[in-house]
């Protein structure tokens, strides 16, 4: 029952040292680290130089060593790390989000033919015990939504912008000052590291295994000072969130876009850095998740959950993807979003179903209508030429008959 | 791994019968109602007639029913049925928590000899997954502290005197009105049912194994309008929480009583009939989990994802019990109280370290001191004599140097 667990490292940053630390003081857990991989071997490290070898080699081929931890910052060679080890008979975490939501079918191939567990509840929403309660509730007949805030940095900025009246320039520099986005932050601000997280959450949530590219996605790099005071108007704030719901043509629509959330909405109540899941199930009304997302303690922690689980044997079943009749993306919905723009002339409204508001007097003009999901699937100008997409509170309109009548009957009043 | 499961069902309540449904419409599941056991065959009941019988062996000596699952109310009843059904080589699904508190050691040993899975996530938090999580997560040197909301009634109740002026008894009956409360609200509202969930979460949390009569606890009988006021003029509120925490010694702090609330704490965003917990582990910070904690939905959910654990051969492990060093009980601590009375004198002030505040002239007389958490626990003065006791916010004081200095320095001063 109790396998000891002999442990081999790749990285020793903030999240690889935390981890190497609480393991010593931790001695119950019964793992140990025998070695740790590093880039840099210049490098001064609070540990003793013998632990350290810049030849992946030394931990991969190391027949003692049962379970390598993998932390390092670059997806393809956490990859060609994960997948060897995997194929050399070892167990398996990582923290490497955009490894795996890229390379998420070759690594299930991988998991059934080696037979070997691949853990990784620290790539998304990190200390959130997120991809386990996924696998293990839930079964997906009853999973009607999935909302979620995954991405801290987003988060802390959008916070800024509402608590402070800051314009996102200013608050992106201060999220950069505590630390909360990288010196680059175009993967967390337009939404890539959303995007990522959520294509594997909608495989243990769904059973879909779409890649990344295949998500309508899009960050607050356009979300304007103006936006945020026409939703403090509506008692609503701005987040990014990550959504996904069952149709009822049983296929599941899916997308990572900022949305108007209202004060009264449990995602409201997740502020600054932290991440926060609402699930709707089948009886058990709205389930609400909380807790720091991302930083070095929260990851650390989420990486040790899994080890731990690995003393025990746990594998992810995939069970909604194996186990069930697994879900496929569907584009047949439509979303009510709202626009600001500089120019009317540069937003299509052809393409709109229809336009139920019109602001043309404000600091930024703005419009709310409905549009079909593909259309905006299919498009960019959305997110170019300054103009700014956000949803409204309840996006997803898929009644088709109701919305064809809305539609005629606007005709007939002149306003469609 | 996809077993097929015969369920006996005891119970054809609310509960009982939505599960009924939802099994019906979840062919997915591989499990199917074989027979109902009922009390009262009179009944008219929305399914065949064929399928319920008043006769226990029918269901428990029936050698193609694999699983029993238990939704009645009567503990004694439910004991004998879940350890008949253990002894007889069935898997066990019960959402009776008296049951479990007040026999947990005796269901322990049942599961060690039967090598059978009893699975109770019904009855504690219902929708909420805490108890797998507990189990699963939070390696026991990390778990620092669990604060919990786990009672529904008493936090409908409480909610309204907070939100609408309400006193004790109109609250209540808005409470029974709705059906968040029993006729004879006795067992909610003086703080059983809490205590008896908090019996067996320590187990999954700390592998504590003390019966609920253990474990000092009170409900909110004792609450006047007037402590409500003070509660909000410190911006605060009032809520039942069960509290459990590590100590310096290495053992653990744990009860079940009223305490004040900061409005940012995260249990203040818990209202009404809804539950949650406050976890603090090692390093991911504070977790919370929100959800429904009762009612015939949340806890047929709950049931349900114990059924769909079973079929993958889901067993708790008591980690913290069997694999770890378990944890017992501490009296050795301090807790700075809050007490509204109507007559100082039936208040033993000479019990308390130190007094800290004292309003003499409000509406309803109360003070803020620091007592010993054996001197309230040995004692019940504090629940009699129209006596009030609410803990402050952070109420436990465990560095006795630090208490003693803080003693003599307020003698000095003549003010202890």
């Amino acid at each position: 029952m109790h396998q000891q667990l002999n442990i081999g490292l790749f990285g020793f940053g903030v999240v690889g040292e935390g981890l190497y630390k609480v393991l010593q003081q931790t001695p119950s857990l019964k793992a140990e680290i025998k070695k740790v991989c590093i880039k840099n071997p210049g490098k001064k490290r609070n540990a003793p130089e013998s632990l350290f070898t810049t030849n992946k080699d030394e931990l991969l081929n190391d027949p003692t060593i049962n379970v390598i931890v993998e932390v390092i910052d670059d997806a393809d060679a956490a990859f060609e790390i994960v997948s060897t080890a995997l194929r050399n008979g070892k167990q398996v975490v990582s923290a490497s989000k955009k490894m795996i939501a890229e390379h998420l079918p070759a690594l299930l191939e991988l998991q059934n033919t080696t037979g070997q567990s691949l853990l990784y509840e620290a790539a998304a929403c990190a200390s959130i015990p997120v991809i386990r309660n996924l696998e293990e509730y839930y079964d997906n007949d009853l999973l009607h939504s999935i909302k979620a805030i995954v991405n801290g940095s987003t988060n802390f900025i959008l916070t800024k912008i509402f608590e402070e009246g800051l314009d996102f320039k200013q608050a992106l520099l201060l999220a950069q000052q505590a630390g909360f986005a990288e010196s680059n932050p175009k993967l967390d601000v337009e939404g890539y590291d959303a995007v990522n997280k959520w294509t594997f959450l909608l495989t243990h949530a769904y059973g879909i295994t779409s890649g990344p590219n295949e998500i309508l996605f899009n960050g607050i790099q356009n979300i304007h000072a103006t936006d945020a005071t026409v939703a403090s108007g509506k008692k609503q704030e701005i987040k990014l969130v990550a959504q996904a719901q069952k149709l009822l043509n049983g296929k599941v629509a899916a997308f990572v876009l900022p949305q108007f959330i209202k004060q009264e909405d449990h995602l409201a109540f997740v502020k600054n850095e932290y991440n926060g899941v609402v699930i709707e199930s089948g009886f058990s009304d709205k389930q609400f998740f909380y807790g720091k997302g991302a930083g070095s303690f929260p990851t650390a922690s989420a990486v040790l959950s899994d080890i731990s689980a690995l003393r025990y044997g746990y594998k992810y079943e995939y069970k909604k993807l194996y186990h069930h009749q697994p879900h496929s993306l569907s584009q047949d919905i439509f979303l009510r979003v709202y626009i600001s723009f500089d120019d009317i002339a540069l937003v299509p409204k052809e393409e709109f179903e229809w336009i139920e508001e019109w602001h043309a007097n404000e600091d930024r003009k703005y419009l709310v209508g409905v549009i079909a999901f593909s259309k905006l699937k299919n498009s960019n100008w959305w997110k170019e030429n300054n103009n700014s997409l956000i949803l409204t509170p309840d996006p997803v309109i898929e009644e088709t008959e109701t919305r064809k009548l809305k539609k005629r009957s606007l005709e007939l009043a002149g306003i469609g």
